[in-house]
C-alpha cells in the first residue's frame, strides 16, 4: 500500500506561528549572560549581526571559551545556523542534592543557574532554543528543537558547535574516530596534533578516523595560565556521538558528529533536544575530578526499584586468553562454524580452551575463598572459532555452551559457595543478531542465576556501514541496558560509545570499557602516564571496567614465549582500585600469580567498590594522582596514589579521618629498588596506627604507586601495631 | 577486547587441497550435457578456452539460451569467473510426488535429471560447483561453494550469470529496482526497453532503479518462433534478490544483484549455495502456468505440524482508506506522534477513522453472514498520523490500539460469530523497530486469537541504505515468517521481496503483495492487460494478495470527489478469484457496494481458495486467460476467464468434469452492453445443467471476464434448472 491522505492540522501550525511572531515582536534583546552560583563561571550569550547565536565563557574573569558560534546544518532543509533573533531569555536557579545508587559519593549536589534562550528564525518561521546551565565547575549547553510546521522531522547534516580556545593549550587527546577509542593518549600542544596524528592512530580491529585534527571527548586541556579545561558531552541519547575537529590555526574546536551508513548525522523528531555540550573548568586539577556536572546534566534514575543493582568485585577467565596462554575457542579443527549445524561434540578439543568446567570451578573456589562476588567466564559459548573479522551475521547465539562448559552445574556450584558467574556476550558487533537473541539470552541468565553481563562489540558494525558511535548504535546500547533492566540485569558494555553520565538515569549500566584498558598491557603496553589521564578524560562520563590487578608484571607465567610487560609496578596495580573509580572492579590476573603475593593481594580483597565520599588529594593530568575514598556505610578509608614514568613522593595529610579516632593503616608501597621496568614487583607492606593529624610521605617508583587502607583501630586489630 | 589467537587447522586445508588436485588430474572433460526426462529440454555445459564456465539450453531442438557465461566477481579476492577446469560431472535422476499444504494442485510431481559439475580453479586452489536440474518444463541452475582455505568467508561484488537470448523477443517487463516492484507492465521488444524505461518508472514511495535496461524477474518473454521463456529465481535465501540487466545490442541478460548500504551484494560463508536461476520454457503458454518448477526447486516443508495453516477468505477495513474515503489515522490534530508519550485520549478524533469498533462490527457481521473466515482491520493501532516518509524509527509498537478500537471486545465479538480478525503490521520499513517488537506483537495476536498477519514495508528501509530486495531484508522477511511459525501465525507480507517458491518450505507464508495490486486501481489504475500478465510473472514465485472484488467500478461511493475508475468490468473482478491463484483471497470492496449486487457476490461467497487440480484452458500473456480449478476435497469446479483491453470470446470444453455426472453451472458473464469504461457493471447470470460434453462459448467485454461455478447436480439444486 503506497498512497495515503494528508490532512494537515492547519489551525495548529497557525497557532505555533503566531506564538513565534508575538515573542519576536516583544523582545529586542541581543545579549544576555548568566553566572554560576559562586559567580566564578560566567556565560555570555549573544546573537551577532548575521543572526548567528554565539556564546563565550570565563572563569574567575579569565576567558575560557572565546566567542564561539552555535548552530546546526540540516539535510535538505534550511539550516539552523543564522538569521536568528533573540526572542526570549529566561533564567532560573536549581539546587538539589540527590542520592546515586552507587558512586564516588553517596550524596551529590546539583546546583546551577540556568539561561534558556529562545531564538526566532523569522525567514523559516520556526524557533530554536538553547539551554545553558552554569555550575561552579563549568557549563553545559544543549539545543532544544520545539515542534513547528518547519521543524518537525529533520536530518542533521552537521552540528556546528564551536569551542574557541584562548591559545595553544596542552591537550591530552586520542584521535577522533567513528569506531575506536582504544588509543593511547598523546600529550601535546594543540598546534602539534596534526603532526602527531599518524603516530597516534595505532591499529585496531575497527577504526574510522576522519580528520587530521580530529580528537575525541572527553578532552582534557591545560592552559599556560593554569586553567584546566575539559570538553565533553552529557546525556547522549537519540543522537550521534560528538567528536571535536580542531581549526589549528585559530585553536577553535568544532563539533563533528558520527555519521550513519549514508553519511547523515542524526534523524530527529521535534520536540527534542541534543545532548549537553560540557565545559568543566578550574584552576585546580583536582576540581575537574571532583566535578559531578556530567552526572548532574543527566536525568534522575528511571527505575523505581534499584535494589537489584549492586557493585561487583570479580575475578575471571580472561587474562589467560588475552595474553595468548589459552583460547576462547574450543577447537582448532573448524575453519568455519555454522551455529546449529556444527556439531562440536564431533570436533577435537584444542586442549587449551579456558572456559572448561574444572578450570572455572577453580576460579569459583578462589572467589569464594577471597570474598569476590562474581566470576567472569569468556569463551563459554559456541562460535569462537571464527567469530572475528568475517562480517558474520549469525556469529553467536548467546545460549549454547561448549561441550566442556557445564552451564547448570557451574552456576549451582558457584551459588552454593555464595558466588555468581558473570555472563559474557561478545556480539562481534553483529548487532541485529544480538538484538534478535537478547530476550532469550537474558532469560537464560535469569534461569541460571546470572545478574550481570559483560557485553562486547569487537569489529565492524552489522548493519554494515553503521559506526560504533553513530545514532544507530547509541540507540542500541541503551536499548540493551533498558531491556536488561526488565530482567534485573546489570550491563558492562565493552567497545560501546564512551559514557556521558547515563548511569545516573540507568544505574544498571555499571561499567563500560570505551578506552584503552589493561588488555593492551598484553599487546603493546599502555603508556606509564595512561592511568593518570583516564580520570580526566574517559572517566568524566562514567566508570570504566579497566580490569587492573596484574601481579605478574613481566608475564612470566607465559614461559619462554616472546612478550612484553605491564608498564607499571605491582603497587600501581593496587592503587588503580582507588584511583580509577568503578563500581565494577576485576582482579584480572591468574590465580597462580596472586598466590605468589597473597600479602599484597590482601588490599584487593579489602578495597571497597562503593563510596560515601571521595577526596582528590593530589592531581595533575598526565603526571600523578592521589585519591582517598571512604567506603559506603563503614568508617574505612582507602587511598591510592600513582605516578607517570617519573618517580615522585606523594605527600598528604590524613585530615579527612575522624579526629576523635585512631586507625590501623596498612600501606602497600613500591619497594626501595622498585622500578616498573627493572623491578616492578619490589614492594613493601607497612602497618601502623595513624590519626587525622598524620602526614604521610610515600615514595613512588617510576610508573609506581601505593595503596593504603585505613581501618578504625580496635583492641583486636591494633594489638602490637605501632605508630606509623 | 581486540586481540585473539589464530591457530589455523593446517592439516584440514591440506586435505582439501589434495582432493581438488586429484579430481583435476583425473578428468580432462570440457563439455557435458543433460536432457529433461522427456528429452525436450537439453542443457549443455562447457568450460571455454579461458576456463569460463558456460551453458546453453534448447527446447525441442530450438535454442532457448545461447552460450552464456556463469560466474561471480568477489570483493577483495580473486573472482570465480575464469581459470576453471572441469574436474567432475555427476548426473542423477529424481522423481517424487509431494503434497503441498495448500496450492493449485493437491499433488505435485518433482521430476528432473540433474547434472552437478565440479570446477577446479587451480590458480586459487579452490573449487566451484554448479548444479543443473533439467525438467520437462525448464531448467534451474545454482552455484555451490564448497568450503576451502581460499573460499571460506567471501563477499560478492556481482554475480555474472548470463541468459543470452536468441533474438529480439517480446517481453513483459517492469523496471529493475532495488526497492519497488509495483510498476505497470510494459509489453515491448527487448530492443525497446531502453527507450520505454523512463515512462515505465512511475513514482513510488521507495524506489531505486539502477539501469536503463534493467528489469525484474519473473520476466516473461515470447519469441517470434512461438516459444514462451520465463526467467526467474527459486529459493531466495541468504542472498540478495536478482534483477536482470540487458545488453540490448546482443540481447544478453545478466544477473544484477541488489546491493547493501555499502554497495556489496552478498556476504557468504562456505559451504553455501546461491538461489536457483530458472528458465521455464514451452511452446504452449499454458505450460508456463502449469509449471511447478519454482516450487520444486525449493526445499520440502520445514515444519512438522502444519495443521494450523489454513487458506483464508476475508473482507476488511481497507479499500475505504485506499480510496481516501476514510483514514488509517485517528486524529488530524497531531503533526507528529511520539508513541508512549502522545496521549490520544486528549486528541480530537477526525471523524473518519475507519478502524472503529462499530464499523468493524459491521464487517464482522457481514463476514459471518457470508461465510468469510476473517476481517482485516488496518489503522487499528497508534501511530498512523505521521507514519510515512519520515524515516521514523519508533513508528509503531504493533500493540496499542487507538481509543476507538476495542481490541478485546472485537475479537470476542468476531469469535462468537465464527470469524477471526486479521492482524495488520505496517512497519513503515522501520525494520529494527519491527524486529524489536515482533515477539510481543505475535504474543498479542495469540492472546486475542489472531492467526494471520498482513505486514507491510512502505517507504525506505531502516537501517538506512539497505534496500527492500537486498540480502539484509531477504533475511528479515524469512525471519518474520519463521518466528511467526513458532506462534502458529500465517504471514502475508506486502512490499516484501517477490516470492521464489519459499512457501513450499514455509507454508505459513500464505501471501505476498510484491507487485502492483488492486490498490493502484484507486490511484492511477492498472492497465487492462495487467492481470493477464501477473500469472506469467509475479505468480511464478508464489501467490499474491491481489485483493480483487471491486464492484463499484466507477468508485461512485466516493461521491463527487474527482477520482478514476477500476479498469475492469465487474465480471472480470469475479474471474480474478480463479485466474489469480492465492490461498488468501480478499473481497476488497465496501459492504454497501456488495449489497447492491448480492447476486454477483454469490460467486465470491462460493469460490474456493484451495484446490485439488488446476487446468489452464486458454492462455496468452498480455491477452487472455481461462483457468478451471477443482476445489480441494469436493467435486466443485470453478472457472475464470479474463481478457485485456480487447473483447473476445472464450471457448472451452468442460471435459474435465466427471463424465458420469451432471453439474449445475452458474455463469457470471459480462452483459451484452458491458464495457470496462462505458458500462462496467453490466453483467448477466445464467444457470443451467452441463456435463463433461458441454462446450462453452462466453463473450468477454473489453477488459472483461467471466466466472463459472460447477456443482454436482442433486435433486435439490437442479430443480427447475434447464440445460445450459
Amino acid at each position: 500500500m503506497k498512497n495515503f491522505k494528508l490532512r494537515l492540522p492547519v489551525f495548529l501550525w497557525l497557532l505555533m506561528a503566531g506564538l513565534v511572531m508575538r515573542a519576536q515582536q516583544a523582545n529586542p534583546l541581543r545579549e544576555v549572560s548568566v553566572a554560576s552560583p559562586d559567580g566564578d563561571v560566567r556565560l555570555v550569550f549573544k546573537v551577532d549581526s548575521q543572526g548567528v547565536p554565539t556564546y563565550s565563557l570565563s572563569y574567575k574573569q579569565k576567558p575560557v571559551i572565546k566567542t564561539s558560534r552555535l548552530g546546526l546544518e540540516l539535510k535538505g532543509a534550511p539550516g539552523l545556523m543564522d538569521g536568528f533573533s533573540l526572542a526570549a531569555a529566561d533564567t532560573s536557579t536549581f539546587d538539589e542534592t540527590w542520592t546515586p545508587v552507587w558512586g564516588e559519593e553517596s550524596k551529590i549536589r546539583n546546583h546551577y543557574n540556568e539561561l534558556l534562550v529562545t531564538l526566532d528564525q523569522e525567514a523559516q518561521k520556526r524557533q530554536l532554543k538553547i539551554r545553558f546551565r552554569v555550575f561552579d565547575d563549568g557549563m553545559g549547553l544543549r539545543y532544544e528543537f520545539p515542534l513547528s510546521r518547519n521543524l518537525n522531522y529533520f536530518v542533521i547534516k552537521e552540528e556546528h558547535t564551536q569551542f574557541a580556545m584562548t591559545g595553544n593549550h596542552t591537550a591530552f587527546w586520542i584521535p577522533g574516530d567513528y569506531d575506536n577509542q582504544e588509543y593511547d593518549y598523546t600529550e601535546s600542544r594543540l598546534s602539534e596534533i596534526r603532526g602527531l596524528m599518524q603516530k597516534a592512530l595505532t591499529y585496531n580491529s575497527s577504526q574510522t578516523p576522519y580528520s587530521e585534527t580530529g580528537v575525541q571527548t572527553a578532552l582534557q586541556m591545560k592552559t599556560d595560565d593554569g586553567l584546566y579545561i575539559n570538553l565533553h558531552e552529557a546525556a547522549l541519547k537519540d543522537y550521534s556521538c560528538m567528536h571535536l575537529n580542531l581549526d589549528d590555526k585559530n585553536f577553535v574546536f568544532e563539533s563533528w558528529l558520527t555519521p550513519d551508513a549514508q553519511g547523515n548525522k542524526g534523524y530527529m523528531q521535534a520536540p527534542c533536544v541534543s545532548p549537553w555540550r560540557t565545559v568543566i573548568v578550574s584552576d585546580d586539577a583536582r576540581e575537574i575530578l571532583a566535578s559531578r556536572m556530567t552526572l548532574n546534566l543527566n536525568e534522575p534514575c528511571a527505575y523505581d526499584d534499584v535494589s537489584w543493582i549492586k557493585p561487583v568485585k570479580y575475578v575471571g577467565v580472561w587474562w589467560e586468553m588475552i595474553t595468548g596462554k589459552s583460547s576462547w575457542a574450543y577447537t582448532s579443527s573448524l575453519p568455519s562454524v555454522k551455529l546449529g549445524e556444527t556439531d562440536y561434540s564431533q570436533t577435537k578439543p584444542n586442549g587449551y580452551h579456558a572456559a572448561n568446567t574444572e578450570h572455572v570451578k577453580r576460579y569459583i573456589d578462589f572467589a569464594a575463598a577471597n570474598g569476590f562476588d562474581q566470576v567472569l567466564v569468556e569463551g563459554w559459548n559456541e562460535g569462537w572459532e571464527d567469530w572475528f573479522g568475517r562480517s558474520k551475521d549469525y556469529v553467536f547465539d548467546f545460549l549454547t555452551p561448549y561441550p566442556d562448559f557445564d552451564l547448570k552445574g557451574l552456576n549451582e556450584y558457584a551459588h552454593a559457595k555464595g558466588v555468581r558467574l558473570m555472563m559474557h556476550h561478545e556480539t562481534s558487533s553483529s548487532v541485529r543478531n544480538y538484538e534478535r537473541h537478547m530476550d532469550d539470552a537474558y532469560r537464560l541468565m535469569k534461569k541460571y542465576g546470572y545478574n550481570a553481563v559483560k557485553s562486547g562489540y569487537v569489529g565492524n558494525i552489522i548493519p554494515r556501514g553503521e559506526h560504533h558511535y553513530g545514532q544507530w548504535m547509541v540507540d542500541h546500547y541503551l536499548y540493551a541496558v533498558k531491556k536488561a533492566a526488565k530482567y534485573k540485569i546489570m550491563v558492562n558494555a565493552h567497545e560501546a560509545v564512551r559514557p556521558t553520565g547515563l548511569c545516573r538515569t540507568y544505574p544498571n549500566l555499571i561499567g563500560n570499557e570505551s578506552a584503552r584498558g589493561t588488555e593492551y598491557e598484553a599487546f603493546n603496553g599502555n603508556k606509564p602516564f595512561h592511568t593518570t589521564v583516564l580520570p580526566f578524560t574517559r572517566l568524566v562520563g562514567g566508570p570504566m571496567d579497566y580490569t587492573p590487578g596484574i601481579f605478574d608484571i613481566k608475564l612470566d607465567f607465559l614461559g619462554n614465549r616472546p612478550h612484553k610487560q605491564v608498564n607499571t609496578t605491582l603497587c600501581k596495580q593496587l592503587a588503580l582500585y582507588v584511583t580509577l573509580y568503578s563500581p565494577l572492579q576485576m582482579a584480572a590476573d591468574l590465580i597462580e600469580n596472586y598466590e605468589k603475593h597473597m600479602d599484597a593481594f590482601q588490599f584487593i580483597k579489602d578495597v571497597a567498590v562503593d563510596w560515601d565520599k571521595s577526596l582528590y588529594l593530589e592531581a595533575e593530568p598526565g603526571d600523578f594522582l592521589t585519591i582517598a575514598r571512604k567506603e559506603k556505610g563503614t568508617s574505612r578509608w582507602f587511598v591510592g596514589g600513582i605516578t607517570d614514568e617519573n618517580a615522585r613522593t606523594a605527600e598528604f595529610r590524613l585530615d579527612f579521618l575522624d579526629p576523635s579516632k585512631k586507625y590501623v593503616a596498612t600501606l602497600y608501597a613500591d619497594g626501595k629498588d622498585a622500578d616498573y621496568q627493572n623491578n616492578p614487583t619490589d614492594y613493601r607492606i607497612k602497618k601502623g596506627i595513624v590519626t587525622a593529624k598524620t602526614k604521610l610521605s610515600v615514595r613512588l617508583a617510576r610508573s609506581g604507586g601505593f595503596a593504603l587502607s585505613l581501618v578504625e583501630a580496635t583492641p583486636e586489630n591494633s594489638k602490637g601495631v605501632k605508630k606509623f
